[in-house]
């Protein structure tokens, strides 16, 4: 069989890595062209030095030029770059976004939360959203979801479409600080980060907001309120969403976990953890898996539902991989894992 | 001017350990009888190897002997034991009880949450509170707040008290392991903590949810219901508060910080951070001191505020020495610090 | 093709995990009985939750019963546990020992460091010795080395070899937590591992001391001195040996880099890095490769050299898959992988 | 009794902040001007969140108007920055510089390691050196031992003064991440740092090898050989040395730990450990004090030394501070403590 041949535009960032390591272990692919912006010309191998297979393989620019001829190109660049450059590949490539220029529908809230014109609309990554699988089924353009959208959206879905909650529900997130990139800013440098947890983006000012509430509402009718509020914890990888809303009627632990095993049971990589197990984002390090658990909090009449998922893979290059998978007509699953590296 | 003799009961662990660091500081202090349970015996060099000036000093039984003859009595001890050792001790002598013991009004709360017979309900001390400095001062007899409602009752105060939000509050708490105590359990082992983020006491199991609920329905007519997460994360002090609730009314972001500037203005250790500035536990590390922020989430019509506190200094040693401070008469800051230890 | 049929006795620690992390990913391994002590009974999803697949297995007790029937047992089983077991299992099963049990070759030195009988020796699972991957090919027994001694040993043998350096090395080596095991001790406690990094095992009294010696020793007429020392620093995996020795006659940064590079140049899992560049633990984290770099020391008259390995999995599982793979004659990189997960 | 005025240049670094949270905690200092370079005109609140009382403070340019008129100036600038300021200060005014600038007495190995001309050499701020203290009593310059070297000195110089090992020492020293400093670099991100150990500087390359070449030297007639090899592991303070040398007689583990207990029974800051008991960097964070042990080895012929220091406290603002007190005739210790912050 042929090879599928890929380029990654933006090597040498987290994302980029994590896609490489992802594209290493795909048996039906053969990693072309890599780009990076000012590591132009350097090799990875000093800047991913991980993945020791592509040590010597040396980054290009990000140029149509170098992107042109491979079967699939991930763009893995900084908000607002994928636009242009997309523009310019040809409907025979498969272009797979991992920033954010493509995943909102309303151009406002891309002006509001972002700035700058809107690029458009592509098909959102996230197949186990309703009927999102087929509209991913030999598409030729992919938005990849955010990574904090990844895991609240999937945590909360089940609750909303079942109509247990009401559309206001409150999410808080503890990410690691693979999220915030590989670009070097003061309050991210280790001695700031370990033993230090701080909230950001609060009062609803992250930019993932609108994405969550985007892909909660399109499972009701009308509005889910959402407020989101982003913590840094110190570690590298993961998130943990802890994700309540109030009731809409009376609601057991029993009713709400079944519901969540029933929404779940035929999803490869999103787990429902027994009753009484919680989730934990050491579990899913470096995997395509998601930990969701649910309970009811009686005395508050809330649901609390959590979830874990590696931010750099479920969370942006598994489900990148998954995505190109669906695109191609491969199964789903080949080169992906529910396995976390733990401890 | 004579110094105040002291006792700690429970030297051997972290709250224990973390009374003598502040107790070594205090100017007006003298380090009397230290015990231990399975410890006594040996001395502290081993088990507390940080407390340099007391490492030969040997631990003792904690019995009504070895602790009589002691002004102030800390009791840093596993739930349920204060208790029997408290009510053997005279009125003469101040006790102040690190545990949860005597933190309840409500016997039934105390029996569906920690089980067993309700020892009792002592002054609750939480200067910050209305009304509270004025019970603490000399009194002999104090229950020290846990750490979680420590931080998310100071950061939701002012905003229940002035009516700002539905009383209906939500708080997802994120902590360092040390909150856990020091007895050895596998979870909380390094290789299971570092690099991992977990939430446990879900759905309002947390045995500190019933204390909150008293703090916050203390400030109101009424009950005012808490959904309480705790999430671990890897640090080994600290604790962020993430505390909403939906608004009241209009409220704009300038009208909650300046109530929350009003409210502990002439509080010596809660520190309203100026607009823009979010707290982070770093900052508290090892101090007295609370950190506050909130702000108002228009489109989700909530009111968000954050605190960081450390859990075992303000959470519960400095606390207990703020306590002792106004139950001796002394100067309420005296030893104490607003300064962090950061980096 | 028949899958080769697999056991695991002690699958609920963390070498028991890791094993399994590996064998999941083996394409020619079917997982058979997996076995626990005290957790005999229990799911594998509560104690090893990463472990999506296995998540309904259930732990037997550790008997030759459950065991036979299996082409391959993996024994990841307290020092002293393996002897016994591995008696009774047949030459028709290959046996592989996480543990301790079979790896020194001098009696005296297992009964000094380890205490008790001496079980016997096995081949010596590092195929990068000299003739040690010819014997490992079609065995039937053999003793995986230990974490230290993997990353020491491979991190100095070509200096060694190569009568670059004096026989007297000292190997200073950090490493993460989980080579401690998950056995709860309040030393390994998350609080009292973050933030601190302590020296353990001084002195030379470290039980991978004599392991180092022996593979050092054989490489040389005579013995080599061997000064070890572990610490203990913030991170669940990897270590990082930092080893030197002095130089036995004048040899040049190029002259060693070079000696490293031909002594490897043929190794599918060990890595020496281009000049200027270090070996980090992150780089190899949750991969079978070892990361290596050296240099000299004019001023001081040593060579240095610094090796990275994970010790959970080249350093553990992984060179336990590395063997099973030349004791069944497949392919030696079968199932495994040289890219780590970083960040 | 007047309060000393001293001023900070640099204050919003590492070392600054530091210098500051211990001049926060000293009875007899008023603190004056505070200068950053970038930061100047910016409120320290926003850079130094944990320094409380100084929120409000507003950083300036670092002039000598601005330095002037004040009776203590502590100089925390990047190396090289030092010279030019100190000549402009009189000697009127008491100077210490945490930099590397007046540490060095050979001007070659100033070149040599840091390049540019030669500033100068101060006295050495280490008074637990022989004949140092009365040095630095009155002295109105002062040069700080960097961090590398106080640690490294103090866990050898017993053993070097008394002869009882040979004169080529190997030290490895794991360090945490603020001895890097404020500065964003990509390799310092705390994705980068977590999970992660690696060295650098590797063969003696680092800039304190010559500072502690000269320290050991002065003990001996000759040189001593120093072997250094600094690792960055995963916490923001702290440095544990591992330093060892050939013995140069028959030593005993026993004459070893007399040899140096009896050197530092009098020091106020440097404790010697219960034999058995090793060092670790948690027991000494945020204090002034070092905690050492020795032991021999017997098999390997070396004495190994441990030693464990706050990088930021004892390893430079405590340091800075102990010299101010020697300098203005105070009580050494004043403003210090040897408790550290644990766990």
């Amino acid at each position: 069989m042929t090879r599928t041949r890929v380029a990654v535009a933006g090597a040498s960032g987290y994302a980029g890595g994590e896609l490489l390591r992802h594209l290493l272990a795909h048996p039906d692919v053969e990693i072309g062209a890599l780009t990076g912006a000012s590591n132009a010309g350097q090799p990875l191998g000093g800047l991913q030095p991980h993945l020791v297979p592509l040590a010597d393989r040396v980054l290009e620019e990000t140029t149509l030029e170098v992107l042109s001829g491979h079967d699939v190109v991930f763009l893995a660049l900084p908000h607002g770059q994928s636009g242009p450059i997309a523009a310019q590949l040809g409907d025979d490539t498969v272009v797979i976004d991992c920033g954010a220029d493509f995943r909102l529908q309303d151009a406002s809230a891309w002006e509001a939360f972002y700035g700058g014109e809107h690029a458009g609309t592509w098909p959102y990554g996230m197949p186990e959203l309703p009927g999102q699988r087929e509209q991913l089924r030999g598409a030729t353009r992919v938005a990849v979801p955010g990574c904090y959208p990844t895991v609240s959206t999937l945590t909360l879905a089940p609750a909303v479409a079942a109509g247990l909650i009401e559309p206001e529900v409150v999410v808080v997130a503890a990410s690691g600080t693979s999220g915030a990139g590989k670009a070097a800013k003061p309050h991210l440098l280790g001695s700031e980060i370990m033993g230090n947890a701080s909230a950001y983006g609060v009062g609803g000012t992250h930019r993932h907001t609108p994405e969550i509430t985007q892909n909660l509402s399109a499972l009701v009718d009308g509005t889910v309120a959402v407020s989101f509020t982003p913590l840094l914890v110190p570690m590298s990888r993961g998130i943990l969403a802890t994700c309540s809303a109030p009731l809409a009627r009376d609601v057991s632990a029993e009713e709400a976990h079944e519901t969540y095993a029933k929404a779940y049971a035929d999803e490869p990589f999103v787990h429902v953890l027994p009753p009484g197990q919680w989730p934990q984002t050491q579990s899913v390090t470096g995997s395509n898996a998601v930990h969701v658990q649910v309970t009811v909090d009686e005395a508050a009449r809330r649901l609390v539902a959590v979830g874990a998922v590696d931010n750099l893979a479920k969370g942006t290059a598994g489900a990148a991989v998954q995505c190109m998978n669906l695109a191609l007509g491969l199964d789903e699953g080949t080169g992906l894992t529910t396995i976390g590296l733990a401890p």
